[in-house]
């Protein structure tokens, strides 16, 4: 059988990324409470291809995708990046992972217990000597608008927002300390489930701390750099504006990688 | 040059809907204060297909489309679709259409004008002695809740909210009849563009009329029933709760079509 | 404490729906072949509001939710809509949920094994004497342009498309014959792994088996007619055209309920 | 009246972007053809703030995006964002305009017109003596499969891929030439509008010029590079393919900048 993919290509272009894009797949990831979590990603994976090859060989992502059945975190990430480098004789390889991740939280008042939503995302790229692999996670808070509350008789304007992180660590960390940077470094936390006097709290600590995106991203800075395992984060924070069609937005980038 | 979609189908399986959706087309609509206005549609445009046929003729959706240099309107809509049915010598035409519309709009204490946008809708349905025209709005607005105000010794939490009309009218209308009165029955009101003497105002507005989804969906129906133009309705609200990660949200039909 | 959602409202208008919505949960449903799949829904729930309610009592349904510990399937969806319905002291409940659900597919050849993709849909309504219970699939396929084959020398234009069914059943089914039903509509399936000789067979049946989208709801509607356990069901087929920007588009309604 | 945001912050923190997002907001560009064309954008400003201010004054975003009624394109962009960083008494101003821009494209035998929506990019950064201004743009493609072609009795798989083009300009340019450069380096253009004729010619071209994404990639790069007017480029092709439920990508960064 032919391999057209392996024919040679004399255009002398070498391909920076190739392969496979909106995967959907089944994982299993650590979780510190219930050791691992089953959650559903979003995968793209690339190699490079040197300019001699005229293509690569899509099948064998999803050949290295399957012999982990799944099974991927932070321990064994930059491996399969390797394994795939190696099945595809490739001098780079670069995945991306995006997925759901679900914490059980807290009422503050009430302590009714329900499952929260954060956004994880890892993206690793290895090749020559180099290994990067950086953690985001995207955190839904509340914001209110310290203008807003200054300037009216009563009341101020508040939001939901969310507040992106993207970060390099040194060594392994669990996602559920750098949510709780964030969560208290916003107005307020949000919740899948408040009841009364859970939502008089809230409520009223937002009132008592408000925040503007730029505050927002300055605490989070602040905490991430002084925690001492990350060298380099960026830190977004957007907020769904209650009194605008738009959202406010700001962005840091810190340290150095 | 062989017919194939003419070709006889003996399945017996007359088909409701067939023909192209997501085109995306300039289109220029009317506007009380410009008298046009340019803006960016996306379409969906079908017909029925009787069960002797094998296929329709894609290509002449686009054509009668192209026909109209994309001048649409409450006017000639119907018209449109009625072509449609010839063009394909079909019994029902279908045809479904989204666009953005902008408005310019005062700030409330500085006045300054900006453009704020609304996502429009038309449905229409024509076949038999039915002649079908739906009309939609989505109209961004802030609500404030009536608990959270109520319980907070200070602050009441509120957010942005969606509220998507959807109605059948007896005579021709401008939209910002209706975009008026979802604005008026919602704790206050969405701008693109407010100084801060207006952030106060929103502010203090919001907080005065504290509304649930459920208030939103009762005020905006009460106005539109006793309009007198609108035999059926019906009228959506989603909360983008600012202290939970998910919608609230409610819904009423009203009338008769 | 004060509970304003339990005041009266004189403005007489019944709401129909009231609830939560986008919520993302992590659920389990059983699967025919590994008895139980983790996966992550997207949940819409909503009760009925009799007039003379101000609001409704949003955290009790995400408290059913929680009771469930997210173990949701064709057995106890109805079951988990009464209870909302009791808790919310409702006459009507309605659940949506969507979410994604993975076979593990053989390719044609080769046999080697992999993950694909469906997306499912469950939609319940309990009220009064009614009991519904609607059940939905997206299937992606191969469709090969049968005019186009025809026409021209050699090749013929095909594209991946999506074929979404959702149905009312009579007793017990897994999804899994259905998308079999699907798939065997088709021009040819799709899968996730190909191997060379999987790729070859792939095209060859899809150039065998030219089909337009009204071929491909006509064959569904056949076949899901023809089983027995389908008294209503709706076929409508995407073709995302691989030589226009937009999509061809057929649906079928079948039956009543 | 209290400026909050000009307020003294004593984190040390300078904040690399802040502002507005996601903007709709109708605009106007040039257009060969019929000298200008309306469309609808969605617009991100931003601006930087040292770190002893306490926030940026978002009103005055849309009041620069205003004074311009719209007018936007490659000439007076960089322009806009001087006035910005200005208005702002910032040292560095970002802005990001994404917008549909349509071209009347004439079917290859028919020569049916009809028009073809293609999605725009504008990026620019102005910001001590950085001034950078790139242009993006994606273009709907179709791509037969060349391993398929090779193994395949009869037929090929192909389907619609999007190639997308980001680049820095040296002086001006048509946004169609580089459209043209894309559709002459796929297996086949994409058209709103074939008759049957069309259809043939389409089919057959496209089975005549296999094209991996590797392939597409890689001429778009020749061209462009030996275009003469680009310095810097990345050029990315996504396959949404026919046989898989996933897409096939490529990417390619050539110059520099």
């Amino acid at each position: 059988m032919i391999d057209v993919q392996n024919s040679k290509d004399d255009r002398q272009i070498p391909i920076d990324k190739v392969g496979v894009k909106n995967i959907r797949y089944p994982i299993i990831v650590l979780d510190p409470k219930n050791e691992i979590q089953h959650t559903v990603a979003s995968i793209n994976m690339y190699v490079n291809l040197p300019h001699e090859f005229k293509g690569t060989h899509m099948s064998r992502f999803i050949e290295v995708l399957n012999k982990h059945h799944g099974e991927i975190g932070i321990n064994n990430f930059l491996g399969i990046l390797e394994e795939l480098k190696a099945a595809l004789a490739a001098e780079a390889a670069h995945v991306e992972l995006d997925f759901p991740y679900f914490i059980q939280k807290k009422a503050p008042v009430s302590g009714e217990e329900s499952l929260m939503e954060y956004r994880l995302r890892y993206r690793g790229e290895v090749g020559g000597s180099q290994r990067l692999f950086l953690v985001g996670v995207t955190v839904p808070v509340t914001t209110l608008c310290p203008c807003s509350k200054e300037m009216s008789a009563r009341g101020a304007h508040n939001q939901r927002g969310e507040v992106s992180i993207l970060l390099q660590f040194t060594k392994f960390f669990w996602i559920e300390e750098v949510i709780q940077i964030v969560e208290d470094s916003a107005s307020a936390p949000v919740y899948a489930l408040l009841k009364r006097e859970d939502e008089q709290a809230v409520t009223e600590r937002a009132y008592e701390n408000p925040m503007f995106v730029e505050d927002v991203v300055r605490e989070v800075t602040r905490k991430l750099a002084a925690h001492g395992n990350f060298p380099w984060f960026t830190v977004e924070a957007e907020n769904f504006e209650s009194i605008h069609n738009h959202s406010a937005y700001a962005m840091v980038e810190w340290g150095s990688r």
